[in-house]
């Protein structure tokens, strides 16, 4: 068994809030992430899928195609888009960092499976003091 | 003579596009960076000030106050904004990072200069990929 | 299950000894870092939390309060500190960095579990090529 | 138990092919990396070894000496050599990350242990943006 | 007068040596570097252009247009190549990174005056640790 | 004229104060910097030079001659030190991350000249938030 990481990048706009909040509710919970008038960041993503090696190739996987996988299903949706407004798997989300990383993981999945690696983790980076890891 | 940065981090919403343009318009001319639903970045700001050792402290300049006076002049109007409606300063700007690294630079100037120092360079990091700089 | 990280710094002297070896046998064990004098790193302190997305916030954990947890609980003890001489939780122990990384262990696990989140990982950066993970 | 990891760097030439392919069909197969006048990569590696801290020395082992153990192990093999032509234990492999991965693994698994400590993962970045990690 | 930087990579192989040396002479002139069996190294490139900024955009020169043309002048001929047997603007030159960084110069000088900017550096990393500057 | 850089690292303690303050002055003038009992920091070096590139090498200077350079003159002094008490050329000097620059150069400049090169900048980084550049 071995695991193989693929970083990528995607810049966005976001918002957290909830619609049944007033304003001055949702800056309380939300503090400045709740700014009416949106705010952004540079999302560092890690896909990382776990199988074995294929004698054939010496790959697990090609990286060319898992990160053509992430920019089909991941990247084209969310690269310079608003989170809230645009990204349909967010839909109806708060949309904070661990609900992205678990959107992404639903996302990429399946792809991968039936590639016949196996995804093994999302790691979401919204800033470089913060990520968020989900293993499904 | 010697130099001493700072660096910081913003995080904002943004839109490269002309209001006598069409959408269509824009995206020719911006690319995915005019999405009128914004996106947003992780800016990394890094502000160079000049001058004379002081020999009572071995300072150019009190980093603590540098630091203070880049949150009240641009932090605080940056953070968590969308630039093209809510930065007084880049009003009727286009918000590109050349035009921000200039808007800084302006807030910057002459605050610093009351402090003894020169302002020597804006250097502003939109993406790892992409930076400004400013001499004035 | 969700993992959030939030990565902290500090600065800090420490000198690796014993005090029942000459300092001839310090500097055979411990080399450079056995300096009497001290010597001192800026330490990158990630912790990582465990637990369930709470569908109220779309958050693990409020990362303001994991902050400023961090904060009263382990930063404001070692920053600009000396680890041997002035760190109550460190009192009586050889200043490695497995130590200290158990000892911030020490010191956040109960507060965040009053969070209901759960510690998963201290990880602990002494330089960039070295670092030390404990996970309880 | 305590994990402590410790980063190495190399700079290697290597290339990606089946020698019973024609280079149409490497090509095909390994795309640029098959190039058959080679090219390189600076190869950053952590070796993480896990433990119980000693508590005459408050280390789990001296990084001196597993820095020196990759040193002799690994690194003279490898830092400025041709991969697919000159070193032995990847000697009729294929020069993938993930083979080179496992190849260090099975140089220091040994080595290690007689420390006393235990080979916890083989953690290796080809670039920037792809890593592999293998826990043997 | 602002100045603007884009970052590019690319991973290539190469020597240091003179023909008319020996082995041994080379080996006692370049160290490990000589090593006729190649090694190779992920060279992170950055380009910095200076002029005016367009008031109609906004930019000094439309980033996507400048990374073009350093894909077209540079990366497609340096990236996964070997430096000495590939690459036309180095034919006949000592593969160092000072004589590259000019080699880079020469294939973007004019192509960047041609869009209105001017090129001002050629910063280019060898490894972490070293890199060279070149003002034209 | 080309430039090269050669990043280094050291790790030592240090203290901002002046012995003709009482503590509570110090504290008010350096801040937690001026703990009595030291802090300290991972200091990273970057040494710029400049000159021509010879033609029988393609290198300004052999990095490796440079390397050990700044081993011999600066490193040996300062690494795992305490900049106050124990750095000959920093006696008598308020050790601030200005002043330590300033004596580097001082270290530097004549043995660099010597090579033929000249010396062009030291920066000096004390945390990543932090830099201080001197050009002599």
């Amino acid at each position: 068994m071995i695991y193989i990481t693929r970083r990528e990048h995607f810049n966005a706009a976001h918002r957290l809030f909830r619609p049944d909040f007033t304003d001055e509710k949702n800056l309380e919970v939300f503090g400045k992430c709740s700014n009416p008038n949106w705010h952004g960041h540079n999302y560092t993503l890690f896909v990382t899928v776990r199988g074995e090696v294929d004698p054939a190739t010496g790959f697990l996987v090609n990286l060319k195609d898992l990160s053509a996988l992430i920019e089909t299903q991941v990247l084209e949706k969310l690269d310079h888009r608003n989170i809230n407004l645009e990204v349909d798997f967010m839909a109806g989300k708060l949309a904070s960092t661990e609900n992205l990383a678990i959107g992404i993981w639903n996302q990429l999945a399946e792809p991968i499976a039936a590639t016949g690696a196996s995804l093994h983790c999302i790691k979401l980076y919204e800033t470089e003091n913060n990520y968020v890891e989900y293993f499904g």
